[in-house]
């Protein structure tokens, strides 16, 4: 019997639809992926096929979502943040074997090149031609087809592939260890590139899922503060939901005097992460479009000799942009108050696997609730056009699509998990 | 009105009384100190003198107590652990002010020396003429007077001391400040030097004071699951106590089968901490003193490729150990077993300074509970002499001295925090 | 008889003259500074009075001279690189000693607050009341009389000071340690940000002083291939002299294809530091004032996950820009391009107390000709004037005043060490 | 035409002899090597067959071969320092190509373990069932046939191999390159572990090609003094050729006293390198065989606060050991020493990979002479059994084997370099 497949498809701005596609392959080409090209072309033996046990939208899936990078639409499976059970393994896959249950690294790394072997697996220098850095269903990442699918191909299984080390165990946690292949690390990376430690303070710019996650992760680093801000009621109200201070960014533009108002002195902490990027805005009365706004803002967050994190998104084209300078990724920033605070900055793709495995094992035994913090609903693959859209209107969810309703959680009532809490 | 003091004065083995000593002075000298020497000499005005609000009996008191170490009778104030009030700040302190609440870290540090600049107060190089390192109320560290007294002398004050920011507040949290002295940072810096993070898997040897503030500290760093090894039944229900996994090492002489029995796998965690130190006993059937069978074990525990913190104490003359080599600090070691995993090793005196601040701001936001973690009991001056008995007799409990009951928690019942907890 | 005293005194832009002033005293208020206010009160007995031996002209002096700065003329005494003989200390001073020849590292820290604890000494939180961090002669950063004079204060002089084991040693070579005061550490602290190691491959953006010193730090560092990027011919000749590759910025507005044309592959190196700041032109033919357009070229030219290290001054506020957002200090930063390399960022004045001892001992053991590197020639206090002139102009040299003539080489022809080498 | 391959194989004590032995197999197992188990089989289709071009002869092997370990004879190939060029490559090989000319790292890694992964390559979980790590022709370190031959199999090639960007100046530069398998980087390894850097001071214990490189790495490092200590005179004779201090280690049993000769001050230095190992024997007039002598002298070689790195091998069991702890792998360390001066230890097999392409850039680009500072001398096949003998009598040269004269140095007079230096 024929193998069938269905995934969620950009086609244009604001429209995601659920096709039929074809069941994957172990080889990367035109034939396999309709957005890879020659140049891009391999075998995939080292591959593996997987049967996608849960699959999330990511905040960054709604840039492309948006219109605002150079995707064509009808061409492109959405879908970087993949969980799911091995069905088929290929030749030359030898530690993984079909019936694992695994997490995917949002980053396509091949584990054989400098960057791999220094464990910087976000700019793997082989799996993507046009530039360091690969990833699945998103746009010059290398033409990988996404995971917002029934089933998909993961190549390098060996590498890329974390084995959860208790089926059963896993299925119980699966709302929690979904989030490992992406926000959850991402968040993590953030926090620990601007050196959350135990007793800190830290300023999280942004209440997206990532900007939770990253909160979230700051409290299991002992940080002592966590203040998260946003202009989003319904995320801070989340934030706080789960012991972070928030502040209302559109409340004022003096982001100094609104964190001492939480801990006192000159309103600085020890350490910022920007988990917005480029889509920023102003604070206070000018909330238009200002892609430099957020990391202003964390530049004077942020003490003396301390770190900025920056997880958000820039990029190195925005055709979409409201300043012209910033349509070829131009941004304003005010380095010179970064300087005389003797700042350091930390961007880019995070390195899951850098993390995964720990954070893997911080859920399994009980000393995070990641999933309770970003709040994931889990919905059936039809249900993704429509979770888009809340998404993208700022819903303080987290959507995992689980797509042969293997969690039992599909259609099903889930109450935000914390609005339980406070019952 | 001539002002008066009393203190903790070693005797011999096994006998610590409480007697009228000079009020502090600010300088170090023969008519100072009875045991400061014509080189320890110094003139004081960058000192001040505390009224000691609190001051613990530390493991390491007992090395002296028990005569295992060079000390004569009758001539030392005992107490390194100090927290207390500025009543008189010398000439050239500039910072720090009378009525100051601060914390004192252990080590006597000058603040001026190559040591110092590179942050390891542990090994300050102008305090004690003897070799590096210096502390209040120790043998061979200097000459200087111990705290455990009514007040003490604290020199190179803005370099030494941790202002407590609120007054009020830090007398609420006092039972758990007055660990920032020592045995918080300590079991904090054991625990860091091993590499201890988030997700983590740790073994801890010994449920002393310090073994219990390293775990809880294994835990604010975010550590997965945190096993604390001792022979003694009290000092590891207290370990269970705050949710550590214990194993109780005479039922056994191998570590890894008990390891195993709770993480699965090969027995073996991601770092392990020896907080036992020189006077370590067998474990399974021979208890005897085995002066490296705690440190063997710690190797045996690790992963390949882990680390091996050391706050444990070890000395380099030792005349009362039992084998003969031991004596002069020779110790058999399986550096063979290290060797082959690729272990590393970090040993000596925590400087406390890298750490207090950050440890003092998770307590005053409630993210740790140390006190209760390692069962403070606040007593008087009076009282101490007979805390030093239990104690070397395995209570389970960490004695902090108010000599002024400026807590108000002396002589009141003071049931343990946990046992109130499981009720 | 009373104590004289003489110094390089900014009149206003592009006028400096050498002027009577007062012999320093232990303390800093407005009757021993111009320029301190009553916030910067403070009595000094922790101080001590030098004998300048050397004092050097630095590039960061001629945003001052050049009237880029708020600095009004006829109170400021300039010089921030000082080496000199303690003649008096104060009654705190307890290991520094009169008669030692010292080097002052240009940031003043008083070593007893949360910054100089960490080993932050560059943004020290007591020595400035402005803001974080001060220096000697500089405007903004603390009211602290400069050393480009016979004598001048140093505070906190246990802390601060660097004791030169062998004076008559050190004499020997002094034209290579009054380096050590700032541009050695300040180019070491850039390249070491930057993650320069053995083998390294290394672009140094400008060959003045700093650039130079960056790129001499850069081969101590074990760097394979070092690139310096200019337009000035002269300092580029003076680059290559020992051993540099270099650069003309002028050539080419493509930095990549020039690096490529050096090391091949894509143009792409492990680190790249900007060692030229805010005052930076445009490459290739738009060589007009462009604030972000080094930083921009360093993002260029380093490969995915490197680092940039950022010892070039940026500041919060510069009047005489010529664009109006670079005037309160925002660039235009192409952020997106080093956010899709993953780089980090590093800026800040260098911490010198980090570095200076080691590198005194890579100077007295041979270890690096710095002085040649940097062509320092040694002037009189009165040629002063001039050599800020010539400096402006763009030339390859490093001017080093000697008050007293005290190396005699004042006045003597002092041909550049690295033509002679040539012949 | 069959093809042929000849190897050293250990024979029994003092006993290798070159033999005919089968052409390599992409697979191993007991057909393809005589001591791979059951456990070990794997196919190989991820590895190359590597034409020899150079392979040396290490001081490790000489532990085999003086029968200090529980090889028996006539099974094992010796040699796990290899370079040679790429005559054939596995179904599942990527990127590195047939005609490529590599380096291979003498760790067995099989890229896809939570070791590998880390970067910890020396000890890789999947390729030795044994334990942790794996090498070429090593005694309990997988069953992988050695390289001292004119042919070998290189598993996991696309991450193991490190290829020549141009294979003319690879030849030319390959007395050099050829150290890049082992004793460059492990010698380095010891030296970064230990915490050299620019201005260090350091004691390297021994001067056997591992010491003599450690040298030299720290020299690349940029110390300040590098002191290299040994009982062989021609060794330190090498040591003083490329400007290294020497003591002779039978001269005193005073270390200090040694050293402060050297450096003044007590005799300490930043850094220690035991480059020696368990077959250690005492200083001064007792210079018996005594396991952990080397170890100690480190220690007290050590300022307190310093690092001691500990390259040189020491075993879990030692069957020829004279004392009867040692046989166990019990060594008599002087713990207490190291922990009164907080001084930290790192051990194991180096983790080639970390280093081996920076290091290759600083050979490529001139700034190291190592083949020079170790004396290497090219051989043939045939000679080796001859090498081992004169190497093992204490001949300080680095014998390289060329199995197929490819170098053109075999049988050619090979004057020291550093001797001709010396002319």
């Amino acid at each position: 019997m024929a193998k069938t497949n269905r995934g969620c498809m950009y086609m244009g701005p604001h429209d995601v639809q659920v096709k039929d596609i074809p069941y994957p392959k172990l080889s990367l080409d035109s034939t396999s992926s309709p957005v890879a090209s020659e140049r891009q072309k391999r075998d995939c033996q080292h591959g593996v096929i997987l049967k996608v046990v849960t699959t999330n939208i990511c905040g960054s899936d709604q840039h492309m979502v948006r219109g605002r990078t150079s995707l064509p639409g009808g061409h492109m499976i959405l879908g970087h943040e993949i969980t799911g059970e091995v069905v088929e393994a290929g030749r030359d896959v030898e530690y993984v074997k079909v019936g694992d249950l695994c997490s995917v690294p949002f980053n396509i790394a091949c584990g054989r090149c400098a960057a791999c072997k220094r464990g910087d697996t976000g700019i793997c220098l082989n799996t993507n031609p046009a530039r360091a850095g690969a990833a699945y269903g998103y746009v010059d990442m290398g033409g990988w087809i996404g995971g917002q699918a029934e089933y998909v191909m993961v190549p390098y299984a060996d590498f890329n592939l974390l084995k959860f080390p208790d089926k059963k165990k896993a299925m119980e946690k699966i709302r929690d260890l979904t989030l490992l292949s992406d926000i959850f690390p991402t968040g993590y990376h953030g926090a620990v590139s601007a050196g959350v430690q135990p007793g800190s303070t830290v300023y999280v710019a942004g209440a997206g899922p990532v900007g939770l996650a990253c909160a979230c992760s700051c409290q299991l680093l002992g940080a002592s503060v966590v203040i998260v801000g946003d202009s989003n009621k319904e995320r801070l109200a989340q934030a706080e939901a789960f012991g972070c201070k928030t502040i209302n960014v559109r409340d004022s533009d003096d982001i100094q005097k609104q964190i001492a108002a939480i801990i006192g002195g000159a309103g600085e902490v020890d350490s910022a992460i920007d988990c917005v990027g480029f889509e920023a805005h102003g604070c206070g009365h000018d909330h238009s479009e200002q892609p430099a706004a957020v990391l202003n803002d964390c530049m004077k967050a942020t003490r003396a000799g301390g770190k900025v994190g920056i997880p958000g998104l820039y990029v190195t084209e925005d055709p979409g942009a409201k300043e012209k300078a910033a349509k070829t990724g131009n941004l304003s920033v005010r380095l010179g108050l970064g300087w005389a605070k003797s700042l350091s900055f930390y961007t880019g793709q995070t390195p899951v696997m850098k993390y995964h495995n720990y954070l893997m094992m911080a859920i399994l035994n009980d000393k995070i609730k990641i999933a309770d913090a970003v709040n994931v609903k889990v919905i059936g693959l039809d249900e993704a056009p429509a979770a888009y859209k809340a998404f993208d209107q700022g819903a303080a969810v987290k959507y995992v699509i689980d797509p042969h309703n293997m969690t039992g959680l599909v259609g099903k009532a889930q109450e935000s998990p914390l609005k339980k809490a406070r019952k």
